[in-house]
């Protein structure tokens, strides 16, 4: 759906565009702070440093992407509102961009995903439609909503003002830390990594870009390694913003620029999770834990390297932690 | 006990104790970031700020204090040590601030204290002697240590030495946020309570003061309420940093400059606890989700006002989180 839908500035963006994205999206975003942590940096012998987007508005960074998209869209187009499918932190991101810019967001959702998602995104004044939970039902129900709306569609991550705003991140972090020698974010549809990127190849090139995935999600690995895109059908990970596939937009960026992809295991990621809670007092997603875990995995490619990580986000679900089998009170 | 052994200079420190004691403890603490979040802004009604001590070095504010008396010794007073009786943070924090400068430190801990707390003392270097869990036991199980060694004793928090440390606290956040009309702190034996009062009473006496307590540890409130130190027996309360009483040395700073003591219940703090990790990403500690509760409790005091909340501390058990009964994996 991607392919016939997407929107037709399909060209790699400069850097200039890069640091008009973050002009046009600074109102509405965090300039989040960089953490670091001695525990951390004596465990792994490298000096790291932690780039907190789960400080960020919506609790994560894909609202750099989001208000891109948004704030960019001329008058005409903005009025019919934006339309998006999915269930994660992007739903939530469009959400609160739209909000901001007072125009409507739709949010496609399968009728199964849980209550706790539906309520945030309303919260964030999103509208969902709700589809059954095949990738059918939601192609279907999506292209009815575009038909009934005329809304502007902005896919999760293969979107160039997505990937745009994203390399907004490396670009603060870039200006946050100085001789930062590698830096590593988790790959999962690859926006982030792709925004980083395309900041660093232009400002930074002889930082070495590492995407960190987990074992049970390994399609970028896998397509990484054989040259060309792989996705999986329905891989299974405690990191639940890592389970999509990488699209032609962000394979571009994976594949010019990424130095080497790493993979870890659920436990790996768990304990990776549960230790930054405990050492940084810092609330992150599963997902953001896999850059952690990959580098305590590999110590020989970080220690004594100044590394940046990317902290993508903080939103969990409270009551099921993954290191305890829980019955809520 | 803590007539007998405490140390001599008990008197009512300046302003200018404060500063010398930021100077010097300023090389082994961190100055700890100020948050905010609109969500709770919105909440509440008030403009609220969160210093996040939970960031501090040794995950609590007890090594302002910590670090003031230890570094405040005379080289040959130092050489024989410190002394503490703590199972909480002051018996990390004192071991920390001992190591960093490479003096012994013994801690008198009941042999029936967590085996995490225990190791998290020897983690940063402290010599725990076990105790039997009674009061008569830890009292000369302490005298024999500090007949055997010499080493001085650190009172957890009526001691000037850690008041003066921990009022640092909020020396930096009255430079970090402007204007602020009330400031909100935590308050079990009153030793950031009485540092908050110390620096507040002197370069901002505008500042409404307002200590939160937990209802069923509520010895403050009545002390507060009849005028004169009422201690509990033994307080059970999810807020485990708060359940000691107050001694003399606080009981000054607490009846000359707090202006109101407000108390929640273990629903309510648990629920500001949650609430904070959340919306904030932020790990604290049960005992610094007092003062949220009782933001949220009170409306009428705070509303439009800009407040100032001290985040005491993040050492949390993260297998036991007080709103998951847990069967850990």
């Amino acid at each position: 759906m991607s392919q016939s839908i997407k929107n037709s500035t399909n060209v790699v963006p400069s850097i200039d565009d890069v640091r008009a994205a973050h002009e046009r999206i600074k109102p509405y975003i965090h300039q989040t702070p960089v953490l670091t942590s001695e525990y951390l940096n004596e465990l792994t012998g490298a000096e790291l440093f932690f780039k907190c987007e789960n400080f960020q508005k919506a609790g994560a960074f894909k609202v750099r992407g989001a208000s891109n998209a948004v704030f960019g869209l001329t008058d005409e187009v903005a009025a019919k509102g934006v339309a998006t499918h999915s269930s994660g932190n992007h739903a939530l991101s469009l959400s609160y961009a739209a909000g901001r810019r007072g125009i409507p967001c739709t949010v496609v959702m399968p009728r199964t995903a849980p209550q706790a998602k539906k309520d945030a995104v309303k919260g964030y004044g999103g509208v969902i439609v709700e589809c059954e939970p095949s990738t059918s039902s939601r192609e279907e129900t999506f292209a009815k909503v575009v038909e009934q709306t005329g809304a502007e569609f902005v896919h999760p991550y293969n979107d160039i003002r997505v990937i745009t705003g994203q390399a907004t991140c490396s670009l603060e972090f870039n200006e946050q830390v100085s001789n930062l020698e590698a830096m590593v974010a988790p790959i999962g549809g690859g926006g982030m990594i792709s925004g980083t990127c395309l900041t660093l190849s232009n400002v930074a090139p002889h930082i070495d870009i590492y995407a960190a995935e987990p074992e049970q999600a390994d399609d970028a690995y896998r397509s990484f390694k054989a040259g060309h895109i792989i996705a999986d059908d329905s891989p299974t990970t405690v990191a639940d913003g890592l389970k999509v596939p990488l699209k032609e937009n962000t394979w571009h960026f994976v594949s010019n620029h990424v130095k080497d992809i790493q993979t870890a295991s659920e436990q790996e990621i768990i304990d990776a999770m549960k230790l930054t809670w405990q050492r940084m007092k810092i609330v992150i997603e599963p997902s953001c834990a896999v850059p952690l875990a990959v580098i305590l995995k590999n110590p020989d490619v970080y220690r004594g390297r100044r590394v940046g990580v990317i902290i993508t986000g903080g939103n969990v679900d409270m009551n099921t932690l993954p290191w305890i089998t829980s019955h809520q009170d």
